[in-house]
């Protein structure tokens, strides 16, 4: 077999890897390719702690691929490009998001739609076009194809702004398609963590009238307060949801007058739960959006979709185009995630807070000044 | 308590009534209100036999208001008009569908989305505004505000016309408004009865591909010949629906060429489903309209939906703006149900056949000739 790119072109840079399921991550030496053609090597300074980089050092979705360097919420600065690079010069500021390649030919890729081209390469844990391994973002750099490059506007910082490769793009995406992104409109959010409290911001920078439907009773300051949602509405626990009586379980008078009042609801729980409650919510015509995974299959009741012509949808990532929109609107309206930087020596243990929702609402790790040192 | 309008003006009419749960209909009289200023008085002619009727009659939704005298797919001729009624003449011919008033002021009313206002009033087992019962087609006249009547064009007849007042909307609406009308799209129609062999026409008629899924590999032939399909997947009996393998069930072959292609699907089926196996025979942002109400909630993993960007979405009847749009489309591209005419005297047995499924597609009451010898 003929040696794959990454070995004949050989660059060592320091990462931390997961080495089994018990998703301890360590410091290690992997390859990066060369800067080709089209390529642009970037600096690390930040990476985002996303939920997915959990899942998967764990193996939680059966699909790890050891050593798993995690990490697809990237930013840093240009080193060098590729004498085929036209968007991008040494020291610009950069993000790189979930995916690294895509086959660029197929319908999807076409219509601009290449976050679901079947032949997608992901950041990490997934494999190259040239057979080698895709590692993420808890390393010292990368070497991307400059399509898959996100130009960070002056007024976007590289830490606060890097989870919105992953979270905001995740929530933009399909408020966009779906029109949930239009002033006086009112959207539902479920779920206060990394995603929710991003859509928020967004939902509040489009102009709209923002619901935020927790199981914490105590979140409703910090979404009323710190997030500026306009209203607040308590849902059962996840042992009352799995029993099928969330409906009574909601607080009773906030969530009657919320009722048949939401142009849509993005959903970013994990947990599988009984969608009819929160189908009420809507409007005629109102979409939910699933952005959470949960193993179980959601139930939901065909009637309840069919009374007012309502929508559920799946949404995953979104295009690099869209990706780009999205940081620039982020910046023109100065909407950044609210984060917690952490060392890369703390990286453990800030994933095990995040395992228990103990963040407010995304770790970022300072891979620039902490990662060597590690 | 003072009289109804109905009370006081009574117009005794003959009707074919349900009494009980058993669904078995006789002659009755019925009242029919005077016409008044707005409204059209009918002479219905024809009536098509829907599923809701039988659902009804039989008490099935628990919510038959007894006597029940179904009929929503009713057409005729216009015998009076109101003074204030400027779209009608005596001696048009005209239809009316699913309802028959709403509060007209709501949001859904302003909009045109009348079908989804909260205060609909169904053509029967409906409580009108005055009070009074609504009373379906199966029975020699009706009463109708003219906003909810429809002009049938010249070229539009009156027997094979009856079912699109009801099958026709509730599958033109969703492909509209879903964007599953466009010529080059490929569209899957799940079951191969009344509302899914008009979604068959409306779909070949809008230039589309189509896949027609059924579990009775007998339908092949009359799918593809018949109606024109492009194309036919056997999918696996209900029973193993159940068992949750029908993936593994459906004839493999045509399975897996069809998987991925379609840019939508009309699920007609009124069984309850895992839907996995047919959202992977979506494109990425393929959508599958919901119009078969089980009574059991639907199964849908949210990864399968998250995977492509993919909706699952209900649907129900449709405005009468899209009522009349649909009907003149359809005198347009001389698109009808295929119909099977029944007499009153035999539309007891025609019910049963119905439910059996043993109708090509749809049974049409002759009302006009045979309902007052019944």
């Amino acid at each position: 077999m003929a040696p794959t790119e990454a070995e004949q072109h050989p660059r060592r840079v320091v990462a931390l890897a997961a080495h089994d399921a018990s998703g301890r991550l360590t410091p290690v030496r992997i390859s990066r390719r060369d800067t080709g053609d089209d390529d642009v090597a970037i600096q690390i300074l930040y990476c985002g702690i996303c939920h997915s980089d959990l899942h998967t050092i764990r193996n939680e979705w059966r699909n790890a691929l050891y050593p798993v360097v995690p990490g697809h919420e990237i930013t840093g600065l240009v080193t060098e490009v590729g004498k085929n690079v036209k968007k991008f010069n040494v020291g610009n500021k950069v993000g790189v998001g979930c995916m690294v390649n895509t086959c660029q030919s197929c319908e999807s890729c076409e219509e601009g739609l290449e976050n679901y081209c079947s032949k997608i390469v992901l950041t990490y844990n997934s494999q190259d076009k040239d057979g080698s391994s895709t590692y993420g973002g808890y390393s010292d750099m990368v070497v991307v194809n400059e399509r898959f490059v996100i130009k960070f506007p002056d007024g976007m910082p590289l830490d606060k702004g890097a989870p919105l490769l992953c979270a905001g793009i995740t929530v933009y995406t399909p408020m966009k398609y779906h029109g949930l992104n239009e002033p006086g409109k009112h959207i539902g959010v479920i779920g206060l963590g990394g995603l929710g409290h991003v859509a928020v911001k967004f939902a509040k920078a489009f102009g709209m009238k923002v619901t935020v439907i927790s199981t914490s009773p105590e979140k409703r300051e910090e979404a009323v307060e710190r997030l500026g949602a306009d209203a607040f509405v308590v849902s059962s626990d996840a042992n009352q949801m799995k029993l099928g009586c969330s409906f009574k379980a909601l607080s009773v008078v906030e969530y009657l007058a919320a009722r048949g009042t939401m142009h849509g609801i993005i959903n970013t729980a994990s947990a599988s739960m009984t969608m009819y409650p929160y189908v009420l919510l809507l409007k005629p015509r109102g979409k939910i959006i699933l952005l959470g995974l949960p193993e179980k299959p959601l139930q939901v009741s065909a009637y309840s979709l069919a009374a007012g012509g309502k929508t559920m949808a799946g949404s995953c990532m979104g295009s690099i185009r869209d990706t780009q929109e999205m940081i620039d609107f982020a910046a023109e309206h100065g909407l950044t995630a609210d984060i917690e930087l952490v060392g890369a020596k703390d990286v453990n243990e800030a994933i095990e807070r995040l395992a228990k929702g103990e963040v407010k609402y995304r770790f970022v790790m300072d891979v620039g000044k902490t990662l060597n040192a590690a």
